[in-house]
């Protein structure tokens, strides 16, 4: 049977999700708190890495098992035996053949600032911080250039091989309110770093360090300009992970 | 000359505001700062003592210095040696005879909560869960109850002495937003506990376990009955405390 994880996590004391040598994954977390429910060592797939230091509302993930457990009843036994930084929302079976990485269509990231001359220790978790407001009307239309089917390798940090740096930008969502400030990035897939880059590039863009030119050209292949640069890892959360 | 400080901090690995024997107090590590930069030990008088766990957005503090620092520039010097969990956001030049404590005219606390069956990573280190949602019209209906001047001993854990127990709360604003709902509670002081047990007999009467009867009675001086607990520490902040 193929069981399907919805999760929650606080990435700042993880080195990301994937297991690595130096340090504790969210992944390896995961299985250790699985082996203690069935007795087994059991592989868990998740939709895709997050990078050291990035959060997850609802990160995906998915391991195949023939334990007696009801596919509803993991997520209780599994928090039952996590850390209170990491919590499954969800448990259910999944289609044969279903893969957190392979069937996913959609994801959705959150990257959040905030504006202040201070750094604010009850945003700084979760958010990053700006000097000044960035002027919003030129956010959303810097978002507006990534719409649509592109190449974005000069979008991403070198690191990992993919077939095709192509990928589709369903929507670029941003908000803001008070001081604070969100740019929602929904596509159907992503490459190593390219939402921190690709917001990066649009707080760039709005404080007048870079032109539509700068965006366009970058959309074409061309190296991005330095000021594209990629944000703190702390200020992004992976929102959910859609599939059929 | 007496300087004022607006401070803001993540409680959640302190003891509270005040030194304690056991533990590392917010107040300790800011006069370890302040001692860093004008190279004497000096006394810092907060706004108030805040518990162990609970947070701050603007706490108030003031002391007494002769040393040669511009007033204005204390918070730069300060936040180059504190931990990242407590900054200094402002520092002013204070009246003759300013005093962080005995000045307060008015304090506001935030009591912050969400609504999940599961605990949520992103949201538990300033809120506390709720299975259910709470109705939203009894809380403002129960807010109501506590306008005013009263004798608050009733809603209040034994251990401090005060000369009275007799506030005045100024509001008691209720929202809610999708899942979160927060209790912001402006008065012109309060009792040890306090808030956290006004917010919890909201919730009590929100959740229909509580009546009206129950909390006019327990405003009278009458015992409040067990269902008006004393929430968890980590769901409060200090907002602001109001001066003349």
């Amino acid at each position: 049977m193929t069981v399907k994880l919805t999760i929650s996590y606080d990435g700042t004391d993880y080195v990301g999700w994937q297991s690595q040598k130096n340090g504790v994954s969210v992944q390896d977390v995961l299985e250790d708190a699985l082996e203690k429910v069935v007795k087994k060592r059991i592989r868990i797939t998740g939709s895709g890495r997050t990078d050291a230091g990035v959060h997850a509302l609802g990160q995906t993930a998915s391991f195949s098992t023939d334990a007696p457990v009801p596919p509803e009843r993991y997520y209780l036994a599994l928090n039952a035996v996590l850390p209170k930084n990491i919590r499954v929302f969800k448990s259910e079976r999944a289609a044969d053949g279903f893969n957190a990485r392979f069937s996913a269509k959609k994801k959705t990231y959150r990257y959040s600032a905030y504006v202040s001359e201070v750094s604010n220790p009850l945003l700084d978790r979760y958010a990053l911080r700006l000097d000044e407001m960035p002027n919003i009307e030129k956010m959303k239309k810097c978002a507006k250039f990534f719409l649509g089917e592109h190449d974005l390798k000069s979008f991403s940090s070198t690191g990992s091989a993919v077939k095709t740096t192509v990928r589709t930008i369903y929507s670029v969502d941003i908000k803001a309110e008070d001081n604070k400030i969100s740019i929602d990035v929904c596509g159907n897939g992503f490459l190593y770093n390219t939402v921190r880059i690709i917001a990066g590039t649009i707080f760039a863009y709005a404080f007048g360090k870079i032109c539509d030119n700068d965006v366009i050209a970058a959309l074409n292949g061309e190296k991005r300009p330095a000021a594209c640069k990629t944000l703190a890892a702390n200020g992004l959360t992976l929102l959910s992970v859609d599939y059929d």
